[in-house]
């Protein structure tokens, strides 16, 4: 209650929580009064919460309880696997899924393929669908390059991750690849989570570049209330002052969403850094601090790359990528 | 170029750039040397930045030129004016779009419509379709919502603004709602501005809450070359540390982007802000500083609203800001 | 308290709570247990909060009272009008702090003021002591410039305010200047603050950059306890994303803080934005929001200033700033 | 230039340009104008820029050289090896500084500092002046803290650490301490770096909450510049909108400084987190991504501390820490 706040007004704000089907438990400080409300009724408590602070006698309405629930390690201690093709994520083994940012053609993409399953990759991504700021940008080969990414998937035995933006296209996506990828600028498009939440294949979220941690768990919570339990979780940079980075990658969130939720994590250190010379380093620390699979970007001549090449790895860098990393993986008691 | 640059290095760059159609010149200095681009040929800039900065020997790619073009007030000195039904958007008189945040019955949502339009406001607002951080909140009535505000629309002669979030929607938005909104978290879905490019109603474009001017005039720049040019822009708070607001109002991007580009600019302070008492204050500092328009929750009884009651005015404050901020209107010329 | 809290923990809680001379009322919800500290022992909550938060069985510490005191308008509900030299700031009338970044010469001061003071400016600002990011560039004239200063406010009757940096200069110069500017940097030099805590001349507390609303009204709580209750605020833009502008201006600051505190609020437009050409509007904005005065950069020749030109007007464009803003101050019930 | 940029303007600016002593080379484009200044005259170009700035025919100023100089790794390309009595920060080793936040007693300092010992830290950390955001916090013993760590260090023969808030307190703490900490909220209090850039021990500079990289570096050569090339610098965490942390961590500024500078860097995960429950995988991640040192707070019951609780560990837990993180040295070619 605000410093103000009478004891009429104390009332009436009890008797507000007590319609909604709260208990009330009141506490009387020497400067400001709390006002309890107790137990879980039915409706949303979120919207009770929005009407007490329209009062000028509240002061603030503080949530007691997390906002997601079938997503929390609370009522799922252990931690979530999920198997792709016989790839488990989540498990002991860290798992890279690599591949170009952009399909280009049969060719690069079955080349890279190769390269990156030689070198340890159990997963091909590759985009046919592009988010891209620019509207005068290439925004991807669609289906034909979605088609590409099953015969490619087809030739090498790895299963495929690749994006789906629009919700009309999550039936076609389906259809071709192993796994859904949620683009950050999606985290919140509804209506895709709600889609995806009734599609049966894998989803990879990434967090949105302004999202909180407990936002990026509530739109994962959306797709797992659809139905949808396979739900990974991809920490890809958030929006900061900074400017030497694209992005700033918050490295602190994998293990605080290891601590708070039981879907697996992956990290995108591309996009959390866009800078190539960064993608080494910011990999090794992601599986120093418990990350169960990387995203990385790779293409047989990056300076060539259609989209993002200034942080896409060639393929040497790549394989020497995995080879600095195993050692990482084995500290922490986990395998490539 | 890097520091560590060879002349070879400089040939090499030089000779893509040849390659890729544009002119040359090359500035040599003590401790750098610049390679300049001179000329704008057919194919997208933005990427072959990207494919520069991949090479080692390229320290960074400066673009000089901005990334956006029929949004741009260089090529359309004089500002857009929008005309819906006869409100005009973008000229002397600064328009106020008013109504509850959530359509919750045809009684309310005419009730509120009587109101703001006796106190001075020129359209009605209101969500069908409610974009909800949490998977248990309302998320709308839909399209019985859309039927509501229609009816009222008819009733008062109000013209109407509400959200559309789903490109699957647009059609069926645009046969009820004259202004088509899109929200903060649907700024980069590409998909539904394609759609919005294509339909024939004016559209308002919010501001993303992580999104730079810059990126925002880019997604301008989506629906305008969709065929759309009925744009308009609206600032509505960007997301930074402080927590006592539930974002900061960037009001300095309403003169900025009015310095930037043709389209009419909207300002939303209960968004903007979260806090109906920061609304007054907010809205006469976004007149002030060159609003073409605002965007206002009102609700009969906000401590009875199912959504945003903390950041909704009521009748009678309503009616008192129109009041307050008509003055200010006239010491910038300008009228409600 | 941690959902997996036993008895024995929110026993163990409710003891230390006891023991540091609170009362004790502890909520007993379906899924979580509050244990409220009732009371304000003497010493500090703060540290008790942390020592809380260490024990893995608490989940979160909640302060409900604001870590602020003498600066809150709970204490103090009239306004504070700062007197200097007949000047009133917080008063009826907006007051205007104008004058060039950098003291340069005698002459150039004295031009300067006189052009500033013709248009309608009550106090000279000028910087003898300059915080640099870089280590290249011009620190300031020191106490030949604050010798200018005070020459120049004898010939105009113009009081002075300039900024003092380091707490070893505050007596040299209260010697000169009838107000001590605290700069964005140094909001959180504590050393500085019991410093100027301890003058007798009143304080200009800028933001911090980075600084919380809350945070920055505990920076002004410093000064005062020290003695000194001649504080004003200064809102002159926090760091986040958006690079178009230098900094974002968070005018919402500047009515929050008017609701929290009963200290004036200054609003510094060219640093809140970085570019001469959003000075005039932000200043209009500030004054319709609230603002009680403003601290504007002035240079007969911006082109040919030491410092800061890009963000500085000239003599002509201050004197049509104020020409601007004086309907606006009429339009909210003031005078300039 | 800007587009309206007239053949007078740009011939304007060229000459400007040759009058300070550069040579000037035109590019000119289809739609914009550049005007390159080439070679490093004697004054400070800083100034320049935004004299240039100031010209409404110009559009940016964008500078090509970095601008620090002597922390730069292109002037010093192998790393700095700082040795504190022996211990070598800055080479193969990888040096923990642990101990209690705030210096309570002898008997705390003596215990954890052993504690430490054993389990391999190589420096004693330990506050006397401690930064507090509320006045009403304890503000450390002063110099009979200084006593006490300089007692303990020569029991233990552990070197030590300490803040220095106050320039008038560095030949003070000079006397007892090691190495120099200056804290975040000091990074840009120039009188402080100037200060520490005379004394004759290293130093330790946290990076500013609010600070680019860029920034923290030109603080740095402010202290180089002083004389003193025994800096090191701190990844600390910045301010973003995250709350689930206290801070976000920025590992990626750790790679990036070591591939801009030659400096030593370290990190310091409690005040990067603000959690106990993220100092673990967070160091883990910094040694993984190339961290010289950590900087971790240790206090025997984290519960009973004076600060900063919520965030230290307990000795137990700090040998584990080491035991957790020898392997992790050893995966990326170094020890503990």
């Amino acid at each position: 209650m605000a410093a103000h706040a009478t004891a009429e007004n104390i009332k009436d704000v009890e008797q507000r929580i007590k319609d909604w089907g709260y208990g009330v438990n009141t506490i009387y400080g020497q400067e400001r009064t709390v006002v309890g409300a107790v137990g879980v009724p039915e409706a949303d408590k979120a919207d009770y919460a929005e009407r007490l602070e329209s009062l000028d006698y509240v002061e603030r309405v503080i949530a007691i309880l997390r906002p997601y629930k079938f997503v929390s390690r609370e009522i799922h201690p252990e931690g979530t696997i999920i198997d792709v093709k016989g790839v488990k994520i989540g498990g002991p083994k860290i798992v890279f899924m690599a591949g170009p940012c952009t399909i280009e053609s049969y060719e690069q993409t079955l080349d890279t393929a190769k390269a990156v399953q030689k070198a340890g990759a159990a997963i091909l991504r590759g985009g046919a669908y592009k988010p891209c700021t620019s509207p005068y940008s290439f925004p991807g080969l669609g289906e034909e390059g979605l088609k590409i990414l099953k015969q490619v998937s087809e030739d090498t035995g790895l299963p495929i991750i690749t994006e789906v933006m629009d919700p009309r296209n999550v039936d076609l996506v389906c259809e071709y690849s192993d796994i859904l990828q949620i683009g950050t600028r999606n985290m919140q498009n509804y209506d895709l989570l709600r889609e995806v939440g009734l599609a049966r294949k894998p989803v990879l979220l990434k967090r949105g570049m302004w999202a909180k941690i407990e936002e990026w768990l509530q739109a994962a919570e959306y797709v797992v209330l659809g139905g949808n339990t396979q739900v990974m979780l991809c920490e890809r940079g958030i929006r900061t002052f900074e400017t030497h980075t694209r992005n700033t990658m918050d490295l602190s969130a994998i293990p605080s969403v290891k601590q708070l939720s039981h879907l697996p994590v992956i990290a995108d250190p591309a996009h959390g850094t866009g800078r190539a010379s960064l993608v080494n380093p910011m990999t090794r620390a992601a599986i120093a601090c418990g990350a169960d699979g990387l995203l990385i970007e790779v293409h047989a001549q990056p300076d060539k790359a259609i989209k993002d090449g200034a942080q896409s790895l060639n393929h040497e860098h790549f394989a020497e990528l995995i080879q600095e990393c195993r050692p990482i993986a084995q500290a922490v008691g986990r395998d490539i």
